[in-house]
């Protein structure tokens, strides 16, 4: 964690590690470097300043407010960015009109009224749980809403200033869009498809290693279990993988969240693919990650079965947890390739050894004893 | 989840609940209101407007950005924003000033090859793990620093440009902050404490639920778990609040990044209190939780133990469960009040009460044949 003590060379080590282990990273930076270079073109060339005056620095903001990581996010993120703006523009307009009609002592009051009614109104349905992933388009109606009004103030000809601003934020976001789309995509659609995958693999490794693990019996080397909490469990790297898997469960959301925006692309030929159905699978692996973490907390708990006893059941338990790794890898592989063939034998398997397992605890329960 | 089929005094029903539950979401949302009419106020009036020009919308835009939920976000996000442009600034002027002395044809080149350096390399630097909770800030060195540059090379005297936007950055700081502290202030502090203790809580009532299930045992009525999953366990709130405790582990984290932020306040008296050590209690607690989801897995599992069994160990498992549970609702007590009672007994409660169980188990292991 802390990074201080690290020589230099070591950590341009890590950083390059960082980036080879997934090239999407470099892609992503370069992209962004890319848009910023052509957004600022249209300064340093002469012929936009000319048109669109000062007003073209909001291209520059709009890059680097809108550009993601995946298309489906920079699309959703631009999406709230316009319809903020829209419904901010409008609602401005409306409240001028009004106030410029009410006279002119009456003016600040109603413009001060109602920028307090507007900031109480976003901030408050920004709480609100399902209107929570739009949180940045309540941001933008509150700071547009208010830079209309003020402008429109102050400066006098509102509407033509907002026109001006929606043009420079328009090229931006195109900028940020073709350059997102057209240069290496990263789709949220395809992340979204990997990390199902290795959601599956990483709950079929960590079943594997935890039962291992039991069998082999070198358990009391860490009785206190609290501070193998803070030691992160160094020697159990599936295990890890497993508890990262269930801590990052709001990612599948996010993705599918993004990818609900992207068109058709690569393996996902339709429109309105069922994304939301990867985060239902997602959650039901989540469950059973669930029984592989409590088979983790007894493997670390104080009370613990002696080694004979393990031994007794040692072919049974093998056989049920091999069965269900298997049957985990395949679905994988069926899940990653996008075919469905029917798993019902290793599902046999499955059920037939926990029951054989079942039996063998029941015949030779005189064990206990 | 669709809210489309609701009349709409229901609907306001719901609002009004909502807002009842937590009276902080309708104090933040009159904050916001209030800072923003605030800084407004230096646009209706004239004098401001007359010494900082158009920069003064600066200002709004900083409000509208830096105003968050608790004191210690609003402390972060403002730390984020002042570093990231000071940053980006003293980096904006050394490359104007080498650009300038590289001679005319030059300057574009160089100025339109550090935009895309800079966009790179905060990208880049965004996605490393340590670095993530400072995403804000890389965001703002980007587009700071082609403001700044591109507001320099186009209208002449940037550091003019800069110091009259910094000061307006500074004032919509100071609003933000004063009104963010001064009228009912939300500590994170404060909310990450309660949230440690409802975990607490929820962890004792789900396992108490489960168990009562266990023995009550009305369990055949949800064959079939993948539906259940979707369907949401309705019958079983507890159960769903430790779900959600699980799933909002990242908020400890949040909470606990922002309470570093605050300075002492209300119940925590003391400089670089060790907001840190809630968050590893609040993962040790997330494993007690994953035991819970795994008894709950097997409540709703198809191999079932049949009823008569469980009734036989009906008073042991009550009495384990039951003393569990009491040592967390007291623990949670404990954790409330900040007194630490060693609960040596209560804890050896607990360890005799589950030793008896495992006998009881052992001794009557006929049954199971």
């Amino acid at each position: 964690i802390s990074e201080k003590g690290q020589s230099p060379s070591k950590r341009l080590c890590d950083v390059w590690d960082f980036a080879r282990q997934d090239t999407n990273r470099v892609t992503f930076a370069l992209k962004v470097g890319l848009a910023c270079l052509l957004v600022s073109l249209l300064i340093l060339f002469r012929a936009p300043y000319d048109i669109f005056g000062t007003n073209i620095i909001w291209s520059i903001l709009t890059v680097a407010i809108m550009f993601e990581y995946t298309i489906g996010a920079t699309f959703n993120r631009g999406f709230n960015r316009a319809l903020g703006s829209v419904l901010a523009g409008v609602f401005a307009i409306v409240i001028i009109q009004v106030a410029v009609s009410c006279g002119h002592t009456a003016e600040p009051y109603i413009i001060g009224f109602s920028i307090f009614l507007v900031g109480a109104a976003t901030s408050f349905m920004k709480l609100w749980p399902s209107l929570i992933p739009y949180e940045y388009g309540f941001r933008v109606i509150l700071f547009t809403y208010c830079l209309i009004i003020a402008s429109g103030y102050r400066m006098g000809n509102p509407i033509r200033t907002a026109m001006d601003r929606l043009y420079s934020i328009a090229i931006g976001a195109l900028i940020a869009v073709l350059v997102n789309v057209t240069i290496y995509p990263i789709w949220a659609g395809e992340q979204l498809h990997m990390e199902l995958v290795a959601n599956f693999s990483s709950l079929a490794d960590s079943l594997e290693e935890c039962v291992k693990k039991y069998l082999s019996g070198d358990v009391s080397e860490h009785p206190d279990f609290s501070t193998t909490v803070m030691d992160d469990f160094p020697d159990e790297p599936a295990f890890r993988k497993c508890r990262a898997m269930l801590n990052s469960s709001a990612k599948l959301d996010s993705l599918a969240n993004s990818a609900k925006w992207e068109p058709p692309h690569g393996r996902f030929k339709h429109f309105f693919y069922p994304w939301a159905e990867y985060v239902k699978v997602g959650n039901v692996l989540q469950y059973c990650a669930y029984e592989v973490m409590a088979l983790h907390g007894c493997l670390h708990s104080e009370i613990q079965a002696p080694y004979n006893l393990r031994c007794a059941f040692r072919s049974e338990i093998l056989d049920a947890t091999n069965q269900a790794a298997e049957l985990l890898h395949s679905l994988a592989k069926d899940v990653n390739n996008m075919k469905s063939s029917l798993q019902t034998s290793l599902l046999k398997h499955v059920h037939v050894s926990t029951e054989r397992l079942q039996q063998s605890i029941d015949l030779q329960s005189y064990l206990f004893t």
